[in-house]
């Protein structure tokens, strides 16, 4: 029996629309004699729909889709589609109204309605919000081969693979007491680095364990700040790679139950990345690419600083959109040095995009102008330098109204950590591109990207950060080296590690308060953050739920025995750090 | 036995405050003869206490704090604190690895945990994302009195009263089976505008149906957008209230268990509030005050439109934090008219505010002239609207780090919903204010406000609501009257209704529609927007979990069978709505 992955990239809500894609992967997979076609988890509304699932005229209408969906598709092939399904017995029996849930739809209707077992309610999952655990085991029959279905999540508890049980039950065990032939799991599984292989390692343990062939459909795409990297796959008995279809692009593969053995044949498999750069590049481009087009914009605008971060975002969005669609601005002040005009316009060369130069001294003066009086009397500060910031923000923002462009915004996750950017200013955006890229893998990225050639000029990647808003300023007289910052970082927002943790691993005790008052400090700043393109497994975004006023690392260090003093830290009270 | 209710008001994560504050009442109930104190649910750490709960040194440091506070408490008292307890078990049997929990703490010790049972997990709640439920009735005996003990959310779900289910399980069905004295409700509960009769009626229902006396403790204070109103109170067997702590202040109440009886007798009531207007007013200045007392700053600044949004805001932060904290800031254009400052100037007279007067006239011409090759041969539209407004939003964010105020934005519900506002402009700020009122409250608020004597200007209250960015622009040129706009903005956001069945409320089908589409497209613009205070049910903020790039909206049509067309509208492509 031929089954065919459908690694779909829907618009969230676009029912119509999604309905359509499934459609037209359906007509192609029976051309090309498949019995069976695998849609991702929720490929009916694409995933995660979020608040949209507490509209009833959104579920009643995903119903309605689902039901002509099934009448129009070919026959002789089953589908399965991911929708959502009324819990009609919550009212009695308690819990919520909706099963996140997968329907089979063959010889046009909804055959059998299967229902998600583990509801993931962590980082930027909120599925208990909305959805009531399925808490049967979900299996169907097809021409004599039984099917068990899993959902996402589903898949990813076997307590022996981590040793430890983070749902009551684990859904592929009660499958394999079954004694199904093949388990098909239907994913929206979003990307982090390194994260398909981890999926790999997770299934060929199920696999393995089990001696059951896996098939796992996994949708594609940028919904907002999330990325959704495919990489669809199958696995035979032997937990061996059978077929593979690309990442980051939709794609329809087809692998082969043979019937005789009760296992998968070996497929096409796509060729995996080659580095982690590489893989986070084209995750990047993809995240860019699908925001712009499912915002329906078709050119993009950012500030060219000359920096690092700039410029390695104007390259994804060239790659994503085309570099005729982008448009670098730059806006040097007097502090500006002269290599921060020659290095951004060595940049636009490059990749061949528009430019434009708007020096901001005028503007700077009618600032201080308008300011002079209540100003009086006080020093050159951040009130002064954030300003600057806060003018190139408002020129981009001017010439994306007046074009239509969305305008990008160019920080990086270190920068976001400790609040090393202006609110209003170069956090400015619709789309946060580097958001969750660390300073360090910025570098990273971009000599990846130069290994066939100049893209980013060498001067951007050996001169040291400034945000050139004061004379002579570099990152470095505000943070601690960005090794040290991003390695502090890492183990703080990453590993939950405690300062005491943090510091017993090597930093100086100084430098970890420090960093740790920062990050707690800017968490104002992050609130009013546009959508930042995640790729790790704790992006600042909708996972990172902090409060705001709050004085817990104020008082932490009581906690641990530390001999600096009891730190009253709290949001902008103190402004030193409202810098750049 | 008497028994006190600590009303306590925490700083989130300030464990050591937090227990000085519980210690303190603690003490003062003492003194007065209890021999029980209860706390709000969380009281060690404040609720909500968010990913706080992710770190383990926070969880490590909660335990240290409730060991110590058992050992400091006065003898003779029982206290019953709000704290989180590990699930040991969470490995082997699945489950969060928290609890949300109360500490029973009494002879120096911890002498027994419950753990909350039902966990809300809709709106801005997230319990299921941090805690597993209890799965036993929570009850002690003390002095021979048996007291059943809830958590909140456990007391919110009788299905008698409901009409239907929301958990599979009724806590206090099932501590009246086992025959307790009475019950006791530890809450956090957010303030919402009449809540307070609400929870008066849901618990009378509770203490008639089971003819138990239930005392409810209620947390009180802001924290970020959420306000939580105090207001505990106790009811006796007949459903009749024996006891009420005060609104939106911190207080100490008792009330005596006749042991002889079985019941409560009757003790201090504080007075109601005599209108919505008035709850509401105390509940804004009550979170005005707090954000900015947590957040560390004493003073605040805002822009003064004489319009009628500024001057609410302005009068509420000057009862929030003294009218000598308050700055105004009026920023006229050569487009605002003579009463746009004379207004502004009448009501910071009336409120005995300062003032500075910041024209922006200049500033104006210094972006035209910056933009002018730039911007050749287009008209004066959108991009020049909103630019007039981030020159104020930035004059503002100046003097906010200058001096150190906290900006208050003053942007009102209506706006925030159909994006009549301007991200990086106007909607500016740390703390939006009435983000959550609609703008007929707005002017409902200010009458009342008036009601002694004019605070609110009366040109103020009647003239034409107007953004003033172009001559002769009033609101009404781009949006429904408020009256009608309010309307349709209650039916879709809090009745969840669709389009079809707000025009069968009597609405105009177009309007219906455009407004719809505004509240879509301004999706973008409430993700960047600042924490807002919340007073109702559906507040946009942490309780709206939205997709931005979505197209529901621009689908949802054809499955009302109405004439008009696929309306194709997604975030920002029309920048048409982005003005004021």
């Amino acid at each position: 029996m031929k089954i065919a992955i459908a690694q779909l990239n829907p618009i969230i809500g676009d029912l119509p629309g999604n309905s359509q894609k499934i459609l037209e992967m359906a007509i192609q997979a029976a051309s090309k004699g498949a019995r069976l076609l695998l849609t991702p988890e929720l490929s009916l509304c694409g995933y995660p729909p979020r608040d949209l699932l507490l509209d009833p005229s959104f579920v009643e209408a995903m119903d309605i889709t689902l039901q002509q969906l099934a009448r129009d598709l070919p026959p002789n092939l089953a589908v399965l589609v991911g929708t959502v399904a009324q819990n009609l017995k919550a009212h009695i029996t308690g819990g919520k109204t909706l099963f996140n849930s997968i329907a089979l739809l063959e010889g046009g209707e909804v055959k059998q309605i299967f229902h998600k077992r583990l509801l993931p309610t962590y980082d930027v999952f909120d599925e208990r919000r909305y959805f009531e655990p399925g808490s049967q085991a979900n299996y169907f029959i097809l021409d004599k081969i039984n099917i068990g279905i899993t959902i996402c999540e589903d898949l990813w508890n076997d307590e022996e693979f981590w040793g430890k049980r983070s749902y009551p039950v684990n859904p592929i065990a009660e499958l394999a007491v079954l004694g199904v032939d093949l388990i098909v799991n239907l994913s929206a599984s979003p990307y982090t680095v390194s994260k398909q292989r981890f999926r790999e390692i997770i299934l060929r343990h199920s696999a393995l364990r089990f001696l059951q062939p896996v098939i796992y459909a996994n949708q594609v795409g940028g919904n907002d700040d999330l990325i959704f990297d495919g990489h669809s796959f199958a696995l035979n008995r032997q937990g061996e790679m059978m077929c593979c279809a690309r990442g980051f692009e939709t794609d329809l593969v087809i692998v082969e139950f043979d019937e005789v053995q009760r296992d998968l044949q070996l497929g096409s498999v796509a060729p995996v990345y080659e580095s982690e750069n590489e893989e986070i590049w084209h995750a990047l481009v993809l995240g860019v690419r699908d925001y712009a087009r499912k915002c329906r914009f078709s050119q993009v605008v950012l500030g060219l600083s000359g920096g690092v971060d700039s410029a390695l975002v104007a390259a994804i969005a060239s790659d994503a959109l085309g570099k005729e669609n982008v448009l670098g601005v730059l806006m040097p002040s007097p502090y500006s040095s002269q290599h921060s005009i020659s290095d951004a316009l060595a940049l636009a060369e490059n990749l061949g995009i528009k430019t434009n130069i708007l020096p901001i001294g005028e503007l700077m003066q009618s600032f201080d102008h308008t300011l002079v009086e209540l100003f009086a009397g006080t020093e050159f500060g951040i009130a002064e330098e954030n300003l600057q910031s806060r003018i190139r923000g408002n020129l981009l923002m001017a010439i994306a109204n007046k074009f239509g462009y969305l305008l990008l915004s160019t920080g990086n996750k270190s920068e976001m950590a400790v609040g090393y950017c202006t609110l209003y200013g170069d956090m400015n955006g619709g789309l946060a591109v580097i958001a969750d890229v660390p300073k360090t893998r910025v570098y990273s990225l971009c000599h990846w990207l130069n290994r066939h050639g100049e893209i980013i000029p060498e001067n951007i990647l050996t001169k040291a950060p400034s945000a050139e808003l004061k004379p002579g300023q570099i990152d470095q007289d505000s943070l601690p080296p960005y090794e040290i910052l991003d390695d502090i970082l890492q183990r703080l927002i990453h590993n939950h590690q405690s300062a005491a943790q943090i510091v017993a691993s090597g930093h100086d005790a100084a430098i970890v308060d420090r960093v740790i008052q920062m990050v707690s400090r800017a968490e104002f700043k992050r609130r009013q953050a546009p959508p930042g393109l995640k790729i790790t497994d704790r992006a600042f975004g909708t996972g990172w739920r902090m409060p705001i006023a709050s004085n817990w690392v104020g008082v932490k260090n009581i906690y641990h025995n530390q001999t600096t003093p009891n730190l009253v830290c709290c949001v902008a009270e103190d402004t030193q750090e409202q810098i750049k």
